[in-house]
C-alpha cells in the first residue's frame, strides 16, 4: 500500500518521529530475554503502514498541537495494534502464515514466543503512556489517555470485536451485527487514535472531540468495508496476505452481504460522512481529509 | 491451600472488599460478547488464593492506609496474575489441563477464547487503575501505580521471566539463572503488589518502600522455592495440579539444583530475610509477617 505524495510526505515525517522511539524499546536487558525482544521488534518494525500513529499525529496537528507531544500516544496505539495482529494470526485464531508479505510472528519464531511477545507489546503500550519522559502531557491528561486506550482495546472494545468475529465465523450475520463487530474490532482503536491525538495537543474541547470522534467512526468503518472489498478483488502479492482468506475462513463481509457495487457505494458514503465531520476545522485538518479519501481509494 | 486462622480472617476481609469489585467487571455489554466475559470471569473467580491482593491490602494497612484505597490496585494485580496463568496454561506454553483442581480456561472454553480472555484481563488491569471511580488516589499516585505495574508485568518483568523459563526448559541451569527467572516470572509482580499497596496508602516514603521491596523480593523467591519443594513432595489432589509436573516438563527446580534439604534451608533463610526487612514497622505489619511464615510452612 503506497500513499499519494502528500500523505507519503506526512508518513515519512511521522516515521521519523515514531520509529526511533519504538526502536529503542526493543533492547533486551539480558541475553536470555533476547528472543522475546526480537519477536516484539519483529512484530512492530515490519514496514507497517502506521495508519493509527498517522491519525494520532494528524489529529494532534489539526488542533495546533506539537508533533513531539503525539509521539508517546502514537507509539502506544501502534503497540496495541501490533499485539492484536500477532495474537490474531495465531493458529487457534485466524491461523495466518503471512502478514504484509512476511511470515507472521509465530511462523518466524514460534507460538509461545508470539503469545508472549503480544502480551508484552500490550503492556508496553500502557508503560509508554505512564512514563513521564515519553508522554509529556500533564498527569490528568495522561490518565485520560490510558483510560481511553484501555477501554478501546479491551473486552468492551477491540478484543470484544475479535470475540464477536470468532463467534460469527461460519454463520450468516446481518449488517448491524457486522457493523457492531467492526466498530469494536477495528473502529474502537481508530477512534481512540484520533482522540488520543486530540488530547495530546492539549487543546481538545468537547466540540472538537465530538467532531473528531464522528470522523474516526466513519473512517474506521470505511477502512473495513474497503478491506473486505480488497479481499475479494486484489491478489495475494499486492495485499500481502492470502487473497480471499476471509472467504476461505467463511467470514461475513460487506461484499458478501451487500454485493460488491453496494459495498463500494457504502464506502463512499462513509468517506463523505467523515469529511462532513471535519467541516468545523480549517486546513490544518487536511491530512485527516486526505486520509479519508485515501482509505476508500486505495487498491491494496 | 488453607490459611491459618488469623490469615484466614484477613483473607475473608480482603475477599469481601475485592470479590464484589471484580465480579461487577464481568458483565457483558452485549450477548455476542458473553462467551468472552464468561471466560474472563471463569479465569478470575476460581477460588484462587488471592495472595497478591492480600499483599496489596496488608502493605496498605501496614502503612496505616485505608482498605478502601487498596481495592483498585488489589484487583489490578489479580487481573494481571489471572491473565498470565491463562496464557501460561495454553498448549503452546505449559500445556496444563488443570488449575486449582479445575479445567484450565482453554479446556473449559477453547483456545481462542482463552487467548482473548487473557488479553482482555490484562487490559482491564490498566483500565481499573486509570479509572478515578475505582482508584481514588491522586493522579500522580495512580500514574506511578500504572508505571510500576506495567514494568513489573511486561517484557522486563513477568513476561520476560516466562520467556527465560521457556528458553531454559530441557537445559540444566545454575542457581543464578534460576533466580533471575523467578525474580522476573513471579517476584516482579509480588514486589509490585507490595509497592502498590504502599502507594495506595498515600503514606509511602522512600524508607518504607525500600523495606517493603526487600520484604517482597525475599517472599517472592521463598514462594517459588516452596512451590518447587511442594511439586516434589505433594500429591495431585492437595496441590490442584499434576504432581511432579515441573519434573515432567523437564524444568530446573531448587530441589533438583540444591537437593531437597538444602532447598528447605534456603526457603527458611529467605523467610528470615523477609522478617528482618519488616523490623522498621510496628505490629500493623503483622499480617505481612504471618504471610512470610505461611509461605514457607504451607504444605500445599
Amino acid at each position: 500500500m503506497t500513499f499519494p505524495s502528500e500523505l507519503h510526505r506526512f508518513q515519512t515525517f511521522c516515521d521519523k518521529h515514531i520509529n526511533p522511539a519504538l526502536e529503542q524499546m526493543f533492547v533486551a536487558p539480558h541475553p536470555d530475554m533476547q528472543r522475546l525482544y526480537q519477536a516484539m521488534r519483529y512484530s512492530v518494525m515490519n514496514g507497517g503502514k502506521r495508519v493509527r500513529p498517522l491519525l494520532v499525529m494528524a489529529s494532534c496537528l489539526a488542533l495546533e498541537g506539537q508533533a513531539q507531544d503525539a509521539i508517546a500516544p502514537a507509539c502506544a496505539v501502534e503497540l496495541i495494534h501490533a499485539y492484536s495482529l500477532v495474537h490474531d494470526d495465531l493458529p487457534a485464531m485466524d491461523d495466518d502464515n503471512l502478514r504484509r508479505g512476511q511470515p507472521t510472528t509465530h511462523i518466524a519464531f514460534d507460538e509461545a514466543s508470539a503469545i508472549l511477545a503480544g502480551d508484552a507489546l500490550q503492556t508496553l503500550a500502557f508503560e509508554v503512556l505512564s512514563d513521564d519522559k515519553l508522554a509529556p502531557a500533564d498527569d490528568s491528561n495522561r490518565l485520560q489517555m490510558i483510560r481511553l486506550l484501555a477501554r478501546a482495546s479491551g473486552a468492551a472494545g477491540m478484543v470484544g470485536g475479535q470475540a464477536i468475529d470468532l463467534a460469527a465465523t461460519g454463520q450468516r450475520v446481518d449488517q448491524s451485527h457486522l457493523e457492531r463487530m467492526h466498530r469494536h474490532k477495528t473502529g474502537a482503536l481508530i477512534s481512540a487514535s484520533v482522540q488520543l491525538g486530540a488530547l495530546a495537543s492539549g487543546r481538545a474541547d468537547d466540540r472538537a472531540l465530538a467532531a473528531l470522534t464522528r470522523y474516526a467512526d466513519a473512517i474506521g468503518l470505511a477502512f473495513q468495508v474497503q478491506d473486505d472489498i480488497l479481499d475479494v478483488v486484489s491478489n495475494t502479492e499486492t495485499l500481502g496476505k492470502q487473497q480471499g482468506s476471509d472467504l476461505q475462513h467463511d467470514k461475513s463481509t460487506y461484499p458478501a452481504l451487500l454485493g460488491l457495487e453496494q459495498a463500494r457505494t457504502y464506502a463512499g458514503q462513509l468517506r463523505n460522512d467523515a469529511l462532513q465531520a471535519l467541516e468545523v476545522f480549517d486546513d490544518k485538518a487536511d491530512i485527516l481529509r486526505q486520509l479519508a479519501d485515501y482509505i476508500v481509494q486505495r487498491s491494496h
